[in-house]
């Protein structure tokens, strides 16, 4: 009674206790993994000529350039190595792999709360890489990025809501032997977050020495298998239409050792894929069929997320452009190219060709992250923090990211219509004899949480407001919650004893 | 043969003189009236559950405050004036006012080439109001606008491909009559852009004096009346559920001088209407029903434009956002509203609730333009330049607008799937003994222009060309167009005998 009477009184202090109390989870306006699949920039009809014409890809054109291990497994499968050395791959084999397929891949985090189910239209949104510079906004350069930087990047993305998994953002630029590179980006990452991570490996050499880290923090082979919170972003396909031969054999090497893979094919439209948004769709689709066939031939159900990751590019310089409507409408293709296979996928979002975190950043960054949002990918990629098209990475951008990510999964989480919703007793109420207006009634009070997103970052003040408290900036307001977030000590940190076994084992570079 | 050749050499001279060579409307790849409808953030039985609902606000809760003219006109339709003073609309005089309803507006643009057809999905962006300050970049201040400032507006619109009509942004604060502000609003916009111009009356009693300005552009009141090329932003309402005396009447007035009507309901959820999103669409459609019952009551048939415009407003401080992922749904679920009906429709979009032109302002601008123009809303209103929640106008994001409108028209353009876009032969002949890239071919060069859009203030250099051209600022790049523009005379100035006519009859304060 208390509480509802200090509610109705709609005072400032009431409005403040009311929104300064810790909201649970489940009570949250925004999550991980809410669905939608309200946009859909392809039609039924679309969606079928695209998969038709990736099948006919795969039957006719077919892949180069697979490593003899992946011709043994895919042609044991029903896949045919032509004279011309290509590996060209039957309606019926995809289909085939297609039913063996892991349909509900679970990416789990070091601390089970931060667990993601990638099935249906769930949408969750996280970083990936691999930048090789860190944007310094104060003295607006691109310098190279060291594994500081990267373990950083973990730290701050283990403390952000909506940022719900951390793909390896920036290559280790400071640590030029290739080996101590992979096993330090999995420490960086691994001991900045209990979200789940994702890296990379240079080479099929390395990931033995991998899985002997991972199975160190994760306190056991066995514990590791059953909860792997690592996984493999694998770049098994050199668009166009080629096997990465070397990659290949590092996803071979992790799917037995458990760790789900990320198929991903990077292609770049007019350069290595046809220049057309369709065109690029359907050879991500062929080639990311053609690695799920793979992955299936050397263990079916193992799992992997269908990584249709074209790019675009600026046909006027032959660059690169990740934040063009281009871009978002490639990768909202691809949610809905995912679903159709009844498979979890992912796509790239978010990036922006601008050099600083600007206006344009922003409006590039919303564009492609609240369409993939709302197409239902399952895992939207390089969602925040990506600068200079996928060159430069900023730890204030990923902060500012968390706020545009909040904003995009608002319109992911849609409208509820009910009859509590559509509020036709409120209306009469406050219409008919009533207040004429909803201000602080109990009705309008309680959606204050459930229902609205606010931003914590950017600031909604009015100009009066604003000018008095100093007319604050917004990159600044970043840099400083930056600078809180690293003055602290990880979260994550793993246990010193762990610490000291590992840093006897490997080299590890952070102090 | 020769340019074939040329094409062939994907040079960069090549390159850019196919770039640089003018692109005529047709071949552009986006424009004016792209129809999209590939965005539904509600489902067909949330659609009519939200008509059902607003039908029985219709009936049951009815309107408080028509003037008598109104009352009269709805009453001879078959509403009903109850004992409390309000007016009710039975479900079947909804109905036969909407099965009279003109369904098919156009706005004329005072040149012919920017007439916008309002119908189906097309989609339009433009301005609207009303900023009662200019936000000046350089100094960070906001401040009075005038009438010089909304000329300024006017002649920056014009030269914006992707404005494609401009209701008035802002308030002229420096004319302290209202009849000559109503009259100078009219002057400054008419005389600074040839498209489509939206205005507002403060009182019935100055309606008349437009129309005799109108009159003597358009050449007297058959020209006017055939091409009307200005039209009336109507506050018919006050939500909730009251109609707007004076404005109503106002209404009546412009509608038997042929002037298009936009049936603005400007509700504010949490406040004027409920807090949530479906009941804040909820009573703006039976608001705006209401003024379509209104409207076709007067003159069967009459122009009008379905102005559900529900903002959005942060329940912690009770100030308005217009900002908010709530908004941009809000807005995307009036689109559907509107189609279900078959109406013409607006909504606002594109706003901000940043001070500056800066990162929040990016990603807050795309969310609702995208959205709606996804949606398919037919007028995106307040589509560039709003900052602070519609306070303060800034010339400079009206510029990056035109860039931000440019990448979301590409995304409502969509994805064009056929045998020639899906690339199949194309593919085929690259990977299998071609040259394993796409770079430069005729069918990756013939796209350049018809398939991208290119922003035209924001770039995407490298870091490494991004520092040699001295690190260019977007804002500060944004501000020399604006200069530019500026310096010119108004490419829509009026006949100087006309011009000097009308100074005759109006106190024109533009110098």
């Amino acid at each position: 009674m208390t509480a509802k009477s200090s509610r109705r009184s709609g005072g400032r202090a009431a409005r403040k206790a009311l929104r300064e109390a810790p909201v649970a989870m489940e009570a949250r306006s925004v999550r991980p993994g809410m669905e939608s699949a309200t946009l859909k920039v392809l039609s039924d009809e679309q969606i079928n000529m695209i998969h038709e014409a990736a099948i006919e890809a795969l039957e006719t054109i077919g892949f180069a350039d697979a490593p003899q291990s992946g011709v043994d497994h895919m042609v044991r499968v029903g896949c045919i190595l032509g004279d011309d050395d290509r590996i060209r791959i039957p309606r019926a084999v995809v289909e085939d792999a297609l039913s063996k397929a892991c349909k509900d891949v679970t990416l789990y985090g070091r601390d089970p709360k931060h667990d993601m189910h990638l099935n249906g239209h769930r949408v969750h949104f996280g970083t990936a890489g691999a930048a090789v510079s860190l944007v310094d906004v104060e003295t607006e350069e691109y310098r190279d990025c060291g594994v500081q930087d990267l373990h950083d990047a973990a730290k701050i993305a283990d403390r952000l809501d909506n940022i719900h998994f951390l793909q390896r953002p920036m290559v280790c630029r400071d640590i030029p032997d290739n080996f101590e590179m992979d096993m330090n980006s999995i420490y960086a990452t691994v001991s900045g977050t209990t979200k789940h991570v994702g890296v990379s490996f240079t080479e099929p050499d390395y990931v033995d020495g991998g899985f002997d880290m991972l199975h160190m923090v994760a306190g056991g082979e066995e514990e590791w298998r059953a909860r792997p919170f690592v996984s493999n972003s694998n770049c098994f396909v050199v668009p166009p239409m080629k096997f990465a031969t070397e990659s290949c054999e590092v996803m071979e090497k992790v799917i037995e050792g458990g760790m789900p893979v990320l198929l991903l094919s990077a292609g770049m439209a007019g350069a290595t894929t046809p220049s057309t948004v369709a065109g690029a769709v359907v050879q991500s689709v062929a080639e990311c069929l053609a690695g799920i066939v793979y992955v299936n031939a050397v263990k079916p159900g193992a799992p992997a997320i269908m990584g249709t990751w074209p790019f675009g590019l600026d046909l006027r310089s032959g660059a690169m452009t990740g934040g063009s409507g281009e871009q978002a409408l490639q990768t909202a293709a691809c949610a809905q190219m995912h679903k159709f296979y009844g498979l979890p996928g992912g796509a790239p979002a978010g990036m922006t060709d601008a050099k600083l975190p600007d206006m344009q950043a922003g409006w590039e960054a919303m564009a492609s992250n609240v369409m993939g949002g709302l197409s239902g990918l399952n895992m939207v990629y390089e969602s925040a923090g990506m600068h200079a098209s996928l060159l430069g990475f900023c730890h204030e951008s990923l902060i500012l990211g968390d706020d545009i990510i909040g904003h995009a999964l608002r319109c992911v989480r849609g409208i509820e219509v009910d009859d509590v919703t559509m509020a036709l007793d409120q209306m009469r109420e406050v219409c008919l004899g009533g207040p004429g207006h909803y201000l602080g009634t109990d009705a309008t009070l309680a959606r204050m949480e459930s229902d609205y997103v606010y931003p914590k970052t950017a600031e909604r003040l009015s100009p009066k407001e604003w000018a008095e408290v100093g007319k604050p900036n917004l990159v600044k307001a970043a840099t400083k919650k930056k600078e809180e977030i690293l003055s602290e000590p990880s979260r994550a940190a793993l246990d010193p004893a762990l610490d000291q076994e590992i840093r006897a084992k490997f080299k590890i570079h952070l102090g």
